[in-house]
């Protein structure tokens, strides 16, 4: 079967998602039956390409590579506006993989609403409008008979979501707690290996793991965002930012690290969401993790999450936490998903 | 939507999912908009209760728990023979749920044709069967428009086989990696506690967890089965147990365990399945995993499996590997994955 789709969005994942769309088209259409028609590429800085034929990943990356413009290869004239040009294009699935915003959403939420108001299905990994109104998005999708999937907004591609809805079916979830940031969760091993927090941070920011102003991950923000998107999926919850109790890693010390060590544990810096009582609470802070809990042998930028059920106790999945390659992944297996009719 | 299904082998893992049904039918029905139709359940020791208008699991249980035979409630006349039954019930699902034999398959090998034969979807449990002729049982069911799932068959109810296909869809795997017998890990656990190997199985044993003849376990049968079955799901690939490379862990000693220990890591039954060169190999042996390894922090009768793949790396599930109620979990995801339309 044919799947035709959109891209919005076209930096590192989105282009990760072309390669991906390049390299595994023929194991894709021999092991699910499935080709994808690539209808259109956009991108706030990079320009628009558009073809009813189908455009080829491999030419795009091309032109990606040489910092060229999409518009210069498209052999149709489109509008700009997402919206104009998901009605032009009519793809099954609209792909969001812009940056995200914490704050207002954008430009995700934007892209979101227009392609599930126009009964488009959606993948995206917009960590921003997600946490934002879930609830929201996800009655619009239901009522316009399409799919709203977001594996990557958390763990990248390493399949936390789509676990809980397919395979663990019929279990009922109690807790959801793990390893969330892999940047922090870096810092906190090189710590282990004798650094301090400084140089550790400063080693994170060497190899692209921490941003420029590190805020974001070191005081536990990141992490905090994944478990508004946690609460929203796993119980049903709203929950704001703001809601959640939040403790970084820029207190923790070489001192932490070695008496946990000397106590048989790991500091991790652990984000979670449970039901207790009659609410559902959020949480982040760095914690004494003994060996034979899973998440102790998450090391470097690794993630992981243990999810604590009724009828199985407590399942945990380690992978990936970002890498571009890995986030891509996270938006092909949604796209595979409902492609295959699983919404 | 209402799903009528058939219950085929009623002992610990049947009654497990009969428990299920009793008690999380109204969360199903709220979460999935699935109700499940219990037509009929069947037992070579236990007899056989078939009913048009549904069972109600609790007065099956009932009669259960007292030793009862479940003719002795069955509103109508049926006959011993599954196909018969299958026939004249007409469900949409059977799961089949007996003991399994190795050698032979027997008798879920017999059940499931049946099933498959009448175009009616089925669940298993069965290693046996499954170890045997997964390809023949897969052409068949494809022939006949109808579902096979077992995810119940490795690690329990621990979705390592329904991760793969559906959330992990894109990715393409070249090992499988794990700890997939619980009775071996939990003595290799007491080992390390202090017991020698003779004590630890005599403790596994006095706690249920190894049968009288332990061999099936501590010689790495069962987990060697297991690598059949994950070398026809994951590659395709037909093996014989004798074709894994087996070596148990009756040989293992204490002053093995505290080697290990003394290298900073722990000795565990690794069983795994890869492909290297042309060909695909699946093997069982004792290695000393180092504790930046996932597999080191599962301990007693907890699984866990590595899966080496092309776009994530390597994702590892940790999950209970044994338990009549987390079997039973596994039969109920893939009823619920077969009644909500995934394949």
């Amino acid at each position: 079967m044919i799947s035709k789709i959109g891209l919005v969005g076209c930096g590192t994942v989105g282009s990760g998602l072309l390669e991906l769309l390049d390299k595994r088209a023929d194991y894709i259409a021999g092991k699910y039956g499935v080709t994808f028609k690539l209808l259109f590429v956009t991108d706030a800085a990079r320009g628009t390409a558009f073809s009813h034929d189908g455009l080829n990943p491999r030419a795009l990356l091309e032109i990606l590579k040489i910092g060229g413009s999409l518009d210069s290869i498209s052999p149709e004239d489109v509008s700009c506006d997402p919206a104009s040009l998901f009605e032009e294009a009519k793809p099954d699935i609209i792909c969001e993989a812009a940056p995200t915003d914490y704050t207002t959403g954008e430009p995700g939420m934007s892209i979101i609403i227009a392609a599930l108001s126009a009964g488009i299905s959606v993948v995206t990994s917009s960590k921003g409008a997600l946490s934002l109104d879930m609830a929201g998005l996800k009655v619009l999708a239901v009522s316009k008979r399409a799919s709203l999937r977001f594996e990557s907004s958390v763990m990248s591609g390493t399949p936390l979501i789509s676990l809980a809805r397919g395979p663990m079916a019929g279990c009922e979830i109690s807790k959801a707690e793990g390893i969330l940031n892999g940047t922090t969760n870096f810092i906190l091993t090189k710590m282990e290996e004798g650094m301090d927090y400084a140089e550790a941070l400063a080693e994170a920011t060497r190899r692209g793991y921490a941003e420029a102003d590190p805020t974001g991950d070191v005081e536990g923000f990141d992490a905090a965002v994944k478990v508004c998107i946690l609460a929203a999926e796993f119980f049903g919850t709203p929950m704001r930012l703001e809601d959640v109790r939040r403790t970084g890693i820029t207190g923790v010390t070489s001192e932490d690290i070695k008496r946990a060590a000397a106590s048989g544990g790991r500091i991790k810096l652990v984000a979670g969401v449970k039901k207790e009582g009659g609410s559902v609470i959020g949480y982040v802070s760095p914690e004494n993790v003994g060996l034979d809990n899973p998440l102790a042998s998450v090391s470097g930028a690794a993630n992981a999450v243990s999810i604590t059920t009724d009828n199985l106790g407590v399942v945990t999945i380690t992978g990936p936490g970002a890498g571009r390659i890995e986030t891509a992944q996270g938006l092909l297996s949604d796209m595979l998903s409902i492609a295959r009719g699983q919404l």
